[in-house]
C-alpha cells in the first residue's frame, strides 16, 4: 500500500543530524551546531523591506501565478543578462520556484519512468534530494562513484557507451555539496557534448555558484548555446534567505520547460506574492552578495588554519561554505563526529551524503563571525 | 521520454479560464472576472501585522522545519479542539502545508501505485487537482459519476462490492467546488464505514468548511473516532489569504501521517518562517471569519436574487462562495459563457471540472460588495 521507498523509513539524513544537535542543545549542552548549510548572518535587508512595504500597502491577497509574476521573472532575466551575458525570456526559459529544493524534487515528475531502461544519475556523495526524488517517483537510479581521486565528480570517461544510453537525467552540483569542489569549463563542456550525443538532460543544482573564493565557477548560464541543461538557482545561500524559499528554474530547452510548466501548474508551488517582491529586490542587488562572499573568505581562512594545525585534511574546494574533512588518526566518520562532539561541535557525518562519504565529515561555516571565533577556540582545544 | 499525462498538453483548466479573462481585460474590455475562487476582500489584518513584526524584529532568516514549527502546529491543534472538540497532537496528527493545493497534489506520492488493482477515486465534477495528481504519478483513477439527481456527490450505494475493493484513496470535497453542495452526517458516516470495511482512505478537501450559510457543514474533524480520513485545510478562503499559501494536513491515522511526513521532508515544502506566524494569528482569530461568512451571505442573497429573476437555476448548495448555474434557454456551457460575456462577465465553464459539468457554469462571488453591485446591474441587463 505504501510507496516502497518510504517503507524503508529513511528519515531525510539532514533532518536526523539537525534533530540530534537540537536535542543536545535542549539537554543544556553548549553546542556549536555546524550541521546545516543555513546562513546565520543577516538576510539582505532589501528583501525584508520589500515585504514590509507590501504588507503596509496591500490589504488584499490574491493567488500568485504558478510560474511567477512577469516582474519576478524579468528581474531574474535581467540578473542573468548582467552577470552571464545570456538573454533568457520569462515563462519560456524562466519560472519561479519556492527555493530550489522543491523544484529539484519535482523535476523527475516531468518524465516517463515506466520505460525501464532510462535512469536518473547522481554522484555517490551528494545532496540527498536527488535520490529521494528519484526513488519516490520510482525512477531507476544510478549512483556514479566519486572519491578523492576523481575530485569528487564522476569520471565521465570511465562510463562506457552502453551505460550512457541509459541516462535520462544527470544531476550536477558544482560547487558541490558537501565537498565544495568545483568543475572546470572543459568538464562541463564535455558533459554537454555527451548530453547532446545521448539525449539526456543535465540538471544543474547551482545554489552555491555565487559563493566563491577567487573566480566565479563555471555554470550552466555560461553555455549560452546549449539546450541540454536545466539550472536550479536559489537566493537561500547567496542572500541568506533560507527562511524565505525563493528560487528560479532556468533553461533554454523550451520543450522541457513547457512540460515542466504543465507539471508544476497543479502542484500549487506558486510563490507567495510578497516573496516575489523580496526576490526582485535580492536579484537586483549585488552589494550584499559581494559582502557575503568576502565574509566567507575570512571565515574560511580562520577555520581552515585551525583545522590544518590539528592535522585535518581539507579535501574539498574553496567555494561554497563547507569543509569536507578527514583525519589520518580518526579514519571513520563515527570517530570524527565523536572527536568534534567532545568539544561540543556538531558536524554532519559524511555518510549523510551516501555511503562513499564514510571516513569524512562536513563542517559548515555559514555562521556568525562571533561563533567562528568561538569555534576557533574550541578547535584549538581539540587533540591537545 | 515525457510523462504521458503531460504529453496530452492539458493546461490546468483554471489557468486557461483565468488567462482568457486577463486577456480580455488587457484588450481594454471592462470585464467582471468571476472565474477563480480568489477572495477580493481584505485579508485578515492580524496576519499582515505578524509578518511586518517579524521583518522588523528579525534580521536573520533560517530554514523552516518541513512539518511546521511546534508553535504553528499547536495553534492548529488549539483551533481544532476549540471548534471541533477533538484533541490532535502536533507532528503526529498535524503538519503545515503551503496552502492545501500542494498537499493535495503530493499526497498520492505516499502510496505504491505499481500494484495495478488499486485506484484513486474522485467525482466526475471536481477540483482538477485530484485528477492531475493521480495522472501525473501514473496512478489508476476512477471518476465517480455525479449529477443533479445524485446531489453532485457520488451515490455510494450504487457502487458494487468488487469496485470498492479497488479503492485506495477517495477524494471528498464538501462544501463542494464547483457546486457548493454539502454532504450530511450520515453520508460521511456511511463513507467512513465503507473505508473501514475496504481499507481505503478518505482524502477530505475541506477548505470551504467555515464558509457556510446557516450551520457549519459536517467535516472529518467531527469524526473523532475514525482514523480513515486525512483532512486538508487552508486559510486561503476563510481568511482571504490565497496569496500567503498557508494550510494544514490533519489525521488521526498515525501510520499514514508517518509516511506522508517522510515523503514531504525532502520535497522542500516547509512553510516560510514568517508565514507560520501569520498562520498562527489567523487560526487564533474567529472574528474575521464570522465577518467574512456574514458578508458572503449578503452577497449570495443579492446575486442569487438577480440570477433567479433572469430564469437561472441555481443547483448547488448555499455554502462556500460559488454558484453552479444552468438556464433552460441556454442548454450548453458554451451558450451560457457567451451569454455572460455579452455583459462583460467572465465565468468558469462547468466543463473545467470534468465533462459531466457540460450544461453548467460556475460563478464566484468572493468579490467586493462594490463589484457585487456592479454585477447585479449587469445581471439585470442580461436577457432583456
Amino acid at each position: 500500500m505504501i510507496n516502497p521507498y518510504l517503507k524503508e523509513e529513511r528519515e531525510y539524513p539532514l533532518t536526523t543530524v539537525k534533530r540530534l544537535a537540537m536535542q543536545l542543545q535542549a539537554e543544556g549542552h553548549d553546542i556549536i551546531d555546524l550541521t546545516i548549510g543555513d546562513p546565520q548572518d543577516e538576510t539582505f535587508d532589501g528583501a525584508r523591506l520589500a515585504i514590509q512595504d507590501f504588507m503596509t500597502d496591500n490589504c488584499v491577497s490574491q493567488y500568485p501565478l504558478a510560474t511567477g509574476s512577469l516582474d519576478y521573472l524579468q528581474a531574474v532575466a535581467d540578473w542573468v543578462e548582467k552577470h552571464y551575458q545570456l538573454k533568457l525570456e520569462p515563462i519560456k526559459h524562466i519560472f519561479s520556484s519556492n527555493g530550489s529544493k522543491e523544484a529539484i524534487f519535482l523535476f523527475a515528475l516531468t518524465f516517463d519512468w515506466s520505460i525501464a531502461n532510462k535512469e536518473i544519475w547522481f554522484s555517490s556523495i551528494s545532496y540527498p534530494v536527488y535520490e529521494a526524488s528519484a526513488r519516490t517517483v520510482n525512477a531507476p537510479i544510478r549512483k556514479l562513484p566519486v572519491d578523492h581521486s576523481s575530485g569528487f565528480f564522476p569520471d565521465l570517461d570511465a562510463i562506457p557507451e552502453q551505460q550512457w544510453e541509459k541516462c535520462r537525467l544527470f544531476w550536477l552540483n558544482s560547487p558541490h555539496n558537501p565537498t565544495s569542489m568545483t568543475i572546470d569549463q572543459s568538464y562541463y563542456q564535455h558533459l554537454l557534448s555527451l548530453a547532446d550525443k545521448y539525449g539526456f538532460i543535465v540538471c544543474s543544482d547551482e545554489c552555491y555558484n555565487e559563493l566563491y573564493q577567487d573566480n566565479r565557477p563555471v555554470c550552466s548560464l555560461d553555455f549560452s548555446q546549449s539546450d541540454r541543461w536545466v539550472a536550479f538557482r536559489s537566493l537561500s545561500k547567496r542572500s541568506h534567505m533560507t527562511g524565505f524559499r525563493i528560487g528560479a528554474i532556468l533553461s533554454r530547452n523550451e520543450e522541457i520547460m513547457k512540460y515542466f510548466r504543465l507539471c508544476r501548474s497543479p502542484v500549487g508551488v506558486g510563490m507567495p506574492t510578497y516573496n516575489q517582491l523580496a526576490g526582485i529586490a535580492a536579484w537586483k542587488d549585488e552589494t550584499h552578495v559581494d559582502r557575503n562572499r568576502l565574509e566567507y573568505r575570512q571565515k574560511r581562512k580562520l577555520i581552515s588554519s585551525a583545522l590544518t594545525k590539528k592535522g585535518f585534511e581539507i579535501h574539498g574546494g574553496q567555494n561554497g561554505f563547507y569543509f569536507w574533512l578527514s583525519h589520518p588518526d580518526y579514519p571513520t566518520t563515527t570517530e570524527l563526529c565523536n572527536l568534534f562532539l567532545q568539544q561540543g561541535i556538531c558536524v554532519t557525518p559524511g555518510t549523510a551524503f551516501g555511503s562513499d562519504g564514510e571516513g569524512y565529515v562536513r563542517l559548515v561555516y555559514c555562521i556568525s563571525m562571533d561563533l567562528c571565533l568561538k569555534l576557533n577556540d574550541r578547535l584549538n582545544q581539540l587533540l591537545p
